[in-house]
């Protein structure tokens, strides 16, 4: 983490911390209710049954312990060494410090380590104009798939990947 | 059902049917054990919890009234009028009857009668190659969208599409 100027900590999702990425999902605006209720559920796997859930969740926090975001991801069912990113949500106060990046960086690093060799990330055209589509070009993931209407007329299902095989 | 020399019933799936669906999947030879695992439990969700499920799961059975085949699909969570096709399987004693496109047809008929608009089913490269292919597109489906490797390597994912908006 010394590449930042902000100390942080990344950690497995404990229960104590649910509230505040509640709060966190919410403050972002940019997840519709129902969004956030899907997020909260796989969150309340991973408390409950832990990798057992599928859904491997971690948090940043700074060194004042204050947690800034969570990133949600694991084993892609069916599949041999594919796994999706779920849900990644940085607060909204935090933004532009390159916690989503190091985020993803440590759920990639982890991803590999488990055997993986392709990280998947499913989002919206709507959502995805701009800092969505910059966030993932940044760190290396290239668009794979678009499904038009999916989300609804207009607004397609973007898929982004990157292979993790033969990499560092 | 007039337009096919055997008369068929299309009827929810109740319990009584699971045992011979198991069967139906073990003796296509076409799953893996997971994968008929994966069938199997979105079974039991929808006789445990009905349409709660988001899995509608219908069987076709033959006038003797033995089951031949099974589908299920269901609503895609946080989209407006898509819906996904999860599973098909058809008796391998009872190919060539027609029974698979019948099973989709009816399935098609009652997600528009939802106010679905799109129908999408994902399956793999490895799969799909000759029948799948050719069932698919006989029904009228699209190949939309590829995602390479997605299953392992050389393994592809293949989403095909049915645009159900403005059809009879």
């Amino acid at each position: 983490m010394a590449e930042f100027s902000t100390d942080t900590r990344i950690r497995r999702l404990v229960r104590a911390d649910r509230e505040t990425v509640r709060q966190i999902l919410e403050a972002t605006g940019s997840f519709t209710a129902e969004e956030r209720g899907i997020a909260l559920e796989l969150i309340d796997e991973w408390i409950e049954r832990g990798e057992a859930s599928g859904y491997i969740t971690s948090v940043i926090e700074e060194s004042s312990e204050q947690v800034r975001g969570y990133i949600c991801y694991g084993p892609t069912p069916l599949t041999d060494g594919t796994f999706d990113l779920y849900w990644i949500a940085v607060d909204s106060t935090a933004q532009g410090k390159g916690y989503g990046q190091q985020l993803l960086r440590r759920a990639e690093a982890d991803v590999r380590q488990r055997g993986g060799r392709l990280l998947l990330i499913e989002t919206s055209s709507q959502e995805s104009y701009g800092s969505t589509i910059r966030f993932y070009e940044r760190a290396g993931y290239e668009l794979v798939a678009r499904i038009p209407g999916y989300y609804r007329p207009g607004d397609d299902k973007l898929v982004f990947a990157k292979s993790l095989a033969d990499v560092g």
